[in-house]
């Protein structure tokens, strides 16, 4: 009952107004949380109550920590520099333990909901809700025959979907990263508000999304107990093999006919995309080359050459990498409408070497693509929301089907 | 990069195998986290590591907290005596300060993103996924004249919705609790897996649900700068009368005619029902008894009867309480079809007893409703699952109308 009384106390006392400094509560705030709050440059104020505490600090994953004060009321409190713009996760770090903000809402990453915080882009409203028509993102249960378990995607209709009944759809099929999942691309992303505003602009052909989960263990698998044995790249790298095939069975096998069995698509590998951040870019990669009768459009967001193309001096042959998908590079052309590549110019050194050297790869090769670099941004969601801008456009614009078709 | 390869490793080293003691990961947890853990009887185990702590504890909200011991490893573990099943919303307290657990995902309950763990419930189905066909979850957003802003609702539509191209739905708009927000009845309450069961079975008519935003501030509005102020009771219930009033005009101003313009209802009272628990029936009883023109099927679980109804002793005179709306009971039963309301008999005394007073008033002066009691459960999701399970069959069994009618 207290606690009742508590939310309650809370939800009808707020203030929200903003502070003569020019701070403002940020957008990914839960109701009625006057911190963290950002000000025009991007500076961020945080502030955590921990009385008891020796030490807090604040830790955006991408960032050294930065050391929060002490007041006299018990709360830390910190002020940034001026951060890049779009979405960060973060947490505190009180005495050693990962807390996080009661005043942020959480998102999924990092193998867990973090807390996370939107600092705003000057001028840039191509991923905000404006007044435009909307698509609607679905959520969807399949059971799945690979992982003998109940499935949930997230997948976006194009405005009109409900009222154009005999209208059908070509379908771009969009992973997240490691440690994140099927709800990062609308909750962090913002891919709906992306694809609405490009489509309502004319830039962006109508398509559905789907966004899958992107691990999957077979069913009934019993995973080696590994406690005390040695897990380093190798085992690693086995391990996420067995789990990467075992997404890559059940979206052919099972989720790619389960969303044109329950969809209006358009059936074909002319009107089918698929693109993947980090580790989705991988994922992506292996799944497309695999299955190239499938998809003809093809998207690496800062991952795209899977784990080797991470390790700095290897020579990528691309006679033998990708199983030889892409070996004859006018052959591939003609089958694949489009490859795409991007990274941020500020990622880590590893991801933006490897990416570059991959699109250096392609180019000695001959190998047809677009290689996009977005200025400023790191292993983040801000690079991905432009790599989605970059790429939606350039979807389902060839092909031999007309792009929306009666049924 | 290190977060990255952290990432990778985390999820390729997952073991998921049930333990020899019975416990296994709990369905709430996040990808291969391996507690929190739950065995038949109802137990559960919880861990987290902070080496440097001086005292750690569980805390469920509404029970005493537990202690967790220390083990030589920084772990603190502890194991609860067998617990009610359903949800429960938690958080570790560790020297002070709550924090949530990284195993667990995190579902929006007093006002944060908070931990919860899912107990199951022996034999108890209906709330489930099951091989039955399912409805659509829909998010959707819509600009709001009343608060000046872009806000979100969830929207459940039936199964055949899609395919059913000419079928036309009644509608139940369903809210949650304080410090809860539009998530909650799906995320934590299941309510679409419920209706799923309910409509494959027969029990219940296809419906479409809406679960709105709860709280709501009027564009351009200032709160007053409560600062060193005092807000007791008097403060707190009118800065809450402003909100409840705020989203009530949300709700019949704008939220409803956007659902009936978007979707295919049946726009009419005979085909439109409100329910809610907690904070969301009493907003529900002042929406709909103000609004007895657009609502014909009312609902309040745990919560029904407003603020005063939790006031010990107090005489509720059904002539004048809520705005004598029941002052007819006659004329009141020609109007509505169904008054329902309901509480666990685990719930703290004065919700027991409020809402068991209201019961009393309404059966003294002869308004027909409905009282449903749930065995054994609090103020708790399990309690708003069973109110659903018995409320949603009772809906839109009468009326003037067809339930499902041609366009």
């Amino acid at each position: 009952m207290k606690r009742i009384a508590a939310a309650i106390l809370l939800l009808a006392s707020c203030c929200y107004a903003q502070t003569k400094d020019g701070f403002v509560p940020a957008s990914t705030n839960v109701w009625a949380a006057e911190y963290p709050r950002v000000d025009a440059s991007g500076k961020a104020q945080f502030r955590i109550k921990a009385p008891n505490a020796t030490a807090v600090k604040l830790n955006f994953w991408s960032n050294p920590k930065l050391d929060m004060v002490k007041g006299a009321d018990g709360y830390w409190t910190v002020t940034t520099p001026p951060l890049v713009p779009g979405f960060h996760y973060y947490n505190f770090v009180v005495d050693g333990v990962d807390v996080n903000d009661a005043g942020s809402h959480a998102f999924f990453g990092g193998g867990r909901d973090a807390s996370g915080i939107e600092i705003p882009e000057a001028g840039a409203t191509y991923y905000l809700p404006q007044n435009v028509p909307h698509g609607a993102v679905r959520d969807i249960w399949y059971f799945s025959k690979i992982t003998g378990s109940w499935r949930h995607a997230v997948v976006y209709l194009p405005p009109g979907y409900d009222t154009q009944t005999k209208m059908r759809y070509p379908v771009l099929y969009l992973q997240h990263g490691a440690g994140e999942d099927e709800t990062g691309w609308t909750r962090q992303g913002h891919a709906n508000f992306i694809l609405d505003n490009l489509i309502a602009s004319g830039s962006a052909k109508p398509m559905i999304l789907v966004m899958a989960y992107g691990y999957a263990r077979r069913a009934g698998q019993v995973d080696p107990d590994l406690t005390g044995k040695p897990f380093g790249p190798p085992e690693m790298m086995k391990a996420m093999q067995g789990m990467f095939q075992a997404f890559e069975d059940d979206l052919i096998q099972v989720l790619i006919p389960y969303i044109d069995a329950n969809f209006r698509t358009i059936a074909d590998r002319d009107h089918r995309g698929m693109a993947g951040l980090s580790m989705g870019g991988m994922q992506t990669f292996q799944i497309t080359f695999d299955h190239l009768n499938l998809f003809s459009y093809i998207g690496g967001f800062s991952g795209a050459g899977g784990m080797m193309m991470m390790r700095s001096g290897q020579k990528l042959d691309l006679k033998t990498a990708f199983n030889g998908a892409l070996a004859d590079p006018t052959a591939f052309a003609k089958k694949v409408h489009l490859l795409w590549i991007g990274v941020g110019t500020a990622e880590p050194p590893q991801m933006l070497a490897g990416i570059t050297r991959l699109h250096d790869a392609f180019t000695e090769a001959g190998v047809k693509h677009i290689f996009y670099q977005s200025p400023g941004t790191s292993h983040e969601w801000q690079t991905w929301r432009r790599d989605l801008k970059d790429f939606a456009p350039r979807l389902f614009q060839t092909g031999s089907q007309p792009i929306v078709a009666a049924r």
